[in-house]
C-alpha cells in the first residue's frame, strides 16, 4: 500500500510538495479551506508532471492518489508525514499545529516557513519534539534543496526520519545546525533583495538590468558551485587565504546600502512592478513557469551527467530507486529482456513522439546491458577491449510517446570470436515499437582493430548464441532499406 | 589583417580577456612585468581553448597571435582596444593610464575594476573621454557579462565602439546608466559575502553548507532568470505587486547581519580557509576550473537551445559570425551539406568516442534541415503533415571524438509523392565517419496514415531528386546488416 503524506495549505508551495510526494508514489491528502485550492494544486501538478520525470533515468513509480480533505483530522488519517505551508502568520501556524497534534501528536510535522525559527514554531505545542522547519524552494518539484532546521527540543529520531523521507522524494535535506531567523538561503535572498530595491529606487538600474547582471554572470557560477568554491578558484593556486586577503579590505568600502531600508511605499511598488511588466510582460506567468522549468531541467541534467552538485542528488536518487532487475537466465531459449526505460520529455520531437535517435538510444542501452551480462562491461573496456557497433538497421513499427514505458530484449542471431550479430526489440507492453538489427565487432582498442574476445566473455556468450540458434529468425532480419515487406 | 587588442596585466582576469580576443581572431599583445605572466596566461588560454569553442555552432575564426611586450608603448602598437586588469590600487591604475595615453590618447581604454567608478579612474587623465569601466566575470572566456560603465566625461562614440567590440568577442555589455561604487553585480556579491562571513563566524553553517544552500536552490534559478523575474513568478497570476506586498514587511525583520562587519582577523581567515579545504581540497584549483568550465558550458548550451538569457547572447553571436552558407542550389548535382555540429562532452560514451545514438542524431539534424529546405519544416508539421522515418541503416566508417566538427550532407536516392529515400553522410572534414540510409514516409498525422505530400513540397523536392538521380549511387546503399563488403 502507498505511503501517505498530508499537505496543509495548497498554494504554490503546498502544491509543489503535493506534486513531489504524488510523483514519488505517495498518496497525498490536502487540506486547504480555499475553494480554489483544487484548481491551484491541479496547475502545479500539471507543471510537475511535465517536469520532474525528465530528471529521472529510472521508471517513475506509479503516481499516488490525491484527495482533498474537508478537515485537518480527515487529512491526517493514516499519514506518515505532514507538511505545513500556510501563510507566514505565527498565530495561524500555532492554531494549525494544535489541530494537528490533537489527533496526531507523534507524526513528523515540517513547516515550509522561510523565516520563523523552529523553537518559535514549537511554542505551546502539545508535542514540540515533532515540529521542525523543512524550508523548500520554488519550484518545489524541481529544486532539491530543503533546509531542515531542528531546535534543541526535537527528537533526533524524528529529524532522521524526516531527512529519510525528504531523500525518498528526491530532495536534498540541508541540516541547519543552529536555528536563526530566515535559516541560511533567505538571509542571502534578503540581503540581495534589499540592495536591489535601492538600485531600482536610485535609478542605477532597472529590474531587467539587475536580472541580466545576475544571470549573465555570477548566477551561472552559483548554480553549480555556490559562493566559497567559486572564490576558492578565484584565489588561484595561492588558495582561499590569498583570496580573502585581497577581498578583506573591501568590507569597509561603501559597496552596499545594506541595512538602510528604502521607504516601502506605493511609488516604489509601482516603479518595480512597471519595470517588471516591461521586462517580462510578454509572457504570462504560466509561460514563464514553463520556461523556468525547462531551463532548470536542462541545468539539472547537465549536473547529473557530471555527477556534480544538485546532479549528484539526482543520481543518488535514481540509484536508490533502480529496480534490481532479475538477471535473465543465460541458458534461456527466449530473447532476453534487459532494458527498462521511460520516454522522457526531452526525447520528444516536434511531431510529438519519441525522436528518432532515441529509438537507437533505447537499443544501445539494451545492448550495453547485454554486454555487461556477458562480462564485457566497463571493467572490460578499462582493460582495453570493447565491442564496437559496425552497422545497425532500425525498423519502426510504432510510435513511442511521452511517459511510455519501454523494454528492450536481445536475440542473438549469430556470434563467433570476433563478431556479434544481435536483434533487439523495443516494446511498449506487448507492442513492438521498433526493432534494431546490429553487427558488433570485438576490438582491441589500443591496436584499433578487431580481435577475438577474451575466453571469459566467450564462455558466457556462446551458450546463449547456441540456445538462441533454435529460435525462429525474425522476419525482418537481413532486411535492407526500402525492401518491400515479405 | 587581424585586429589587435592590448592587455595590461596578465593575471586570471587579464588572461581571460586575452583568451577571448585571441579565440575571436584578434591579435593580442600583453604587457605585464611579472616574469610568470606568460605561464599564467598560457594556463588560462589552455582552459579557454578547451571551453569556449564548445559554445559555438559555427566554425571559430583562426586564433589570433599572442605576443608579450616589454613595454606599454610596444604593447600598444596598432591596437584598436586596450583592457587594463592590474591590481585594485588607484595610484597604479592612474600611472598605467598616463603611460598609455602618452602614446595612444584616443584608443578605447576599458578597466576591469570591480569597484572604482569611471570618474575616479579618469581623474587627471590626458584624455578622460576614452577611459571607462568594462568589468568582466571570471571565467572571462565563458561568462558573457561585462558591466560597461561610463561617466559624463566619456565620448558616447567611444562607448558605442567599445560595446561593439565586446559583442564581437561574444560578450554581453551591460550599459550601467549611473556610476556607483562596485557597479551592480558586485554590490550583490559584497552583500552576500558579508552575510556569509557572519554565518561561518557564528557557527551557523560551514562553507560547504552555504554553497549547498545556494547551488541546490536559488543559484539554479538565478542562472537563468535572475532575481526579479523569479519573484514575478512567485507572485503568481496576481503579479509583482502581490509578491511585493507579501515580501515588503520582511524588510524590517532581523533577517540579515548586513552592515555589521565581522572582525577580519587571522582566526576568521583560518576558519574559512580550513572549511574550504575540507570542502574542496580533494580537487586542485586546475581540476576545479575544468569542472566549473564544463558545468558552465552545459548551462550555457541549455540556455542556447532555448534562446534564453545568456544563451540568447550565444545565438546572436553565432548569427553575427555565421558564414552565410550559400543556400544549396536546388538543381545542384552534388549532395547538399546542411548540418554543422560539434561533438559535445555529453555525447561521449565509455569508449571515449561519440555514442552510437548521436550518429543518428547528427543524421536527424541533417534530415530536418533538408526537410526545412523543401518546405516541410515546423510550420508544415503544424498544419498536420510530416515525414516520418520508416527505417534506417547506419554504417560506421570512423569514430567521432570530443570537439570534432561534423557536417551532414544529403543525397536523394529516390522520391515519389509519398516516399523519400535519402542517403546521409556524416563527415569530419573530408573523412566519412558514418553513412545513414533512410526511408521516410509522408504522413497525414491526424489520419495516422501515409498520403501524398503537398504540391508546394513536391515542387521543391522533385527537381532535387531529378538532379541527384544523375549522381553515382553510394556503394553501401541497399546494404543489409552483416553483408560482406562489395
Amino acid at each position: 500500500m502507498a505511503r501517505k503524506a498530508t499537505i496543509i495549505g495548497g498554494g504554490v508551495i503546498g502544491g509543489g510538495w503535493a506534486a513531489r510526494f504524488l510523483l514519488s508514489g505517495w498518496d497525498v491528502a490536502v487540506f486547504d479551506p480555499d475553494p480554489e485550492a483544487p484548481r491551484k494544486i491541479g496547475e502545479v501538478l500539471a507543471n510537475a508532471r511535465a517536469a520532474l520525470p525528465a530528471l529521472a533515468d529510472v521508471p517513475m513509480p506509479a503516481e499516488g492518489c490525491l484527495t482533498f480533505a474537508s478537515s485537518i483530522p480527515e487529512a491526517l488519517e493514516g499519514a506518515e508525514y505532514v507538511q505545513e505551508s500556510v501563510s507566514e502568520r505565527l498565530e495561524l501556524k500555532h492554531r494549525v499545529y494544535a489541530q494537528i497534534q490533537a489527533v496526531a501528536p507523534n507524526v513528523p510535522l515540517g513547516s515550509s516557513t522561510s523565516g520563523f525559527k523552529p523553537s518559535t514554531l514549537q511554542q505551546d505545542a502539545v508535542n514540540p519534539s515533532t515540529i521542525f522547519v523543512a524550508h523548500p524552494f520554488n519550484p518545489v518539484y524541481l529544486l532539491p534543496l530543503a533546509e531542515l532546521v531542528p531546535s534543541a527540543k526535537n527528537d533526533p529520531d524524528i529529524i532522521e526520519k524526516a531527512k529519510e523521507i525528504l531523500r525518498e522524494i528526491g530532495m536534498f535535506p540541508l541540516h541547519v545546525r543552529k536555528e536563526i531567523d530566515a535559516h541560511i538561503a533567505d538571509r542571502f535572498l534578503e540581503a540581495v533583495w534589499r540592495e536591489a530595491l535601492w538600485l531600482v529606487k536610485d535609478g542605477i538600474a532597472t529590474t531587467e538590468e539587475i536580472d541580466d547582471a545576475i544571470r549573465m554572470g555570477f548566477g551561472l557560477r552559483w548554480g553549480q558551485m555556490g559562493l566559497f568554491e567559486t572564490y576558492r578558484i578565484a584565489g588561484g593556486e595561492a588558495g582561499m587565504k590569498h583570496f580573502m586577503a585581497q577581498f578583506g579590505p573591501c568590507l569597509s568600502w561603501p559597496w552596499t546600502r545594506l541595512m538602510d531600508v528604502p521607504e516601502f511605499n506605493d511609488d516604489l511598488v509601482d516603479l518595480i512592478a512597471g519595470q517588471s511588466d516591461a521586462q517580462s510582460g510578454a509572457y504570462s506567468i504560466r509561460e514563464l513557469e514553463r520556461i523556468r522549468d525547462q531551463n532548470l531541467i536542462g541545468f539539472l541534467r547537465v549536473l547529473k551527467e557530471r555527477n556534480w552538485g544538485a546532479g549528484k542528488v539526482l543520481l543518488d536518487h535514481d540509484a536508490r530507486r533502480r529496480d534490481v532487475m532479475p538477471d535473465p537466465s543465460p541458458d534461456s531459449a527466449a530473447p532476453m529482456t534487459f532494458a527498462h526505460l521511460q520516454v522522457l520529455p526531452g526525447w520528444i520531437d516536434y511531431n510529438g513522439h519519441m525522436t528518432e535517435s532515441r529509438y537507437l538510444f533505447a537499443s544501445s542501452e539494451t545492448c550495453d546491458a547485454f554486454l555487461r551480462h556477458i562480462g564485457a562491461g566497463m571493467d572490460y573496456v578499462a582493460g582495453g577491449f570493447s565491442y564496437y557497433t559496425a552497422e545497425s538497421h532500425i525498423l519502426h513499427a510504432g510510435e513511442a510517446r511521452l511517459g511510455d514505458r519501454l523494454t528492450g530484449s536481445v536475440q542473438v542471431l549469430g556470434a563467433d570470436e570476433k563478431r556479434l550479430h544481435l536483434f533487439i526489440r523495443i516494446r511498449r507492453g506487448d507492442d513492438l515499437v521498433a526493432s534494431v538489427e546490429q553487427m558488433l565487432l570485438h576490438v582491441d582498442m589500443k591496436a584499433g582493430k578487431a580481435c577475438a574476445a577474451m575466453p571469459c566473455v566467450l564462455e558466457r556468450l556462446m551458450p546463449i548464441a547456441e540456445a538462441h540458434a533454435a529460435l525462429p529468425r525474425p522476419d525482418t532480419a537481413g532486411r535492407h532499406v526500402g525492401q518491400r515487406s515479405r
